[in-house]
């Protein structure tokens, strides 16, 4: 069945939403210290709803979410990330290495609600269309959700911090997810303890934003 | 030096925000039919200054942008188009194949601005934070970053579609871009000639939504 024709009321956003919206991409950070008070479970519901908007490969929708509770499956989380991270900072040396261990990577031990965002390559939805080519463009709609999800926490006062510093297999392994499903991303989420509207690492002497990526190639 | 501390001036977002943020959400479409009217450059700039504000592995700002605009260039992007398309064709058969061949996946033919987004796999920027046991998150930070200029766009007026029925290594040798800079997506940007709140496979009967993302696992 074919919907087709022109839509009448799209919505039109005016200059304040333009100027909140530009708010909301500045104040977002990732965040890595929490309060330790509970995300009401209907906000977490409504986020994962809005989550479901998100753009993705043939409309393939492959992400799947897996809410990290238990004692055990937390502690092999954070032993994961302690160990990769101890890794990490044996690579610097110097300067570089003290700053590096001045860094608070994770608020694993916070942060009250754990999403680790795995991508279903094996889901049929979408009948491929649109990754023939460029198969990544799965694993690439699902990391489009990870970004509205934060977004949407933003709104509503809620911060996101993505942990990476993680063996991917060993985690899945931990959560007894499907074979076929892929590690994209580790989430803290809870209730900010600060607010910032510069990334923490440039604060901490890590790496400041640069215009780099700003320059546009003509061709 | 060390900027910390508290910020005391956060955006509040309020109830209309929330619902517009929602509405802006569920109207971002893949859009494959623009008016001819071009974009003003200015709006361009602007949204590209904000697209440097999306997260990144390490502070690591990968993101790179070739704007396609000679004759040249996007004959041989929409050449690899049509190729691929056809090749992606031929692998299905009966109504789904019927389907396929009455979708429109592409504005190239129509859109004013196309934007080819690489990820510089070289970069040092970030000294290799967070991606040493999940190297793709470089490449991730780059999709997170077409998301954000999707919305963007979107909130004003403007259609972004994704088109990944290319061959990327063919793209980036027709767009002289170095070695080290990898396709990540290639974008079709006007003004859409359609609004619509339902994605166009659904509505053309490809793959409508489903509920498969939604579940929540616990362990």
């Amino acid at each position: 069945m074919i919907r087709s024709g022109l839509q009448l009321h799209p919505p039109a956003f005016g200059p304040d939403f333009c100027k909140s919206f530009e708010d909301l991409l500045t104040w977002r950070r990732d965040v890595r210290s929490f309060r330790p008070d509970p995300i009401p479970q209907g906000l977490m519901d409504h986020l994962l709803d809005l989550v479901q908007l998100a753009p993705s490969v043939g409309n393939s929708q492959p992400w799947r979410f897996v809410s990290v509770e238990s004692a055990d499956a937390r502690t092999t989380v954070q032993n994961s990330f302690e160990k990769c991270n101890q890794e990490a900072l044996a690579g610097f040396t110097g300067e570089r290495a003290q700053i590096y261990a001045r860094l608070k990577l994770a608020g694993l031990n916070q942060a009250p609600v754990q999403l680790a965002v795995f991508c279903d390559e094996a889901t049929e939805q979408g009948n491929g269309l649109g990754r023939k080519t460029m198969t990544e463009t799965l694993a690439w709609s699902v990391v489009g959700a990870v970004h509205l999800l934060w977004l949407a926490a933003r709104v509503h006062g809620l911060g996101l911090g993505w942990v990476s510093i993680l063996e991917p297999a060993q985690v899945a392994e931990a959560l007894e997810v499907p074979s076929t499903w892929r590690l994209i991303a580790y989430l803290c989420l809870g209730w900010p303890e600060e607010e910032h509207d510069t990334p923490e690492l440039e604060r901490y002497g890590w790496q400041a934003r640069t215009t780099q990526g700003r320059t546009v190639l003509r061709r």
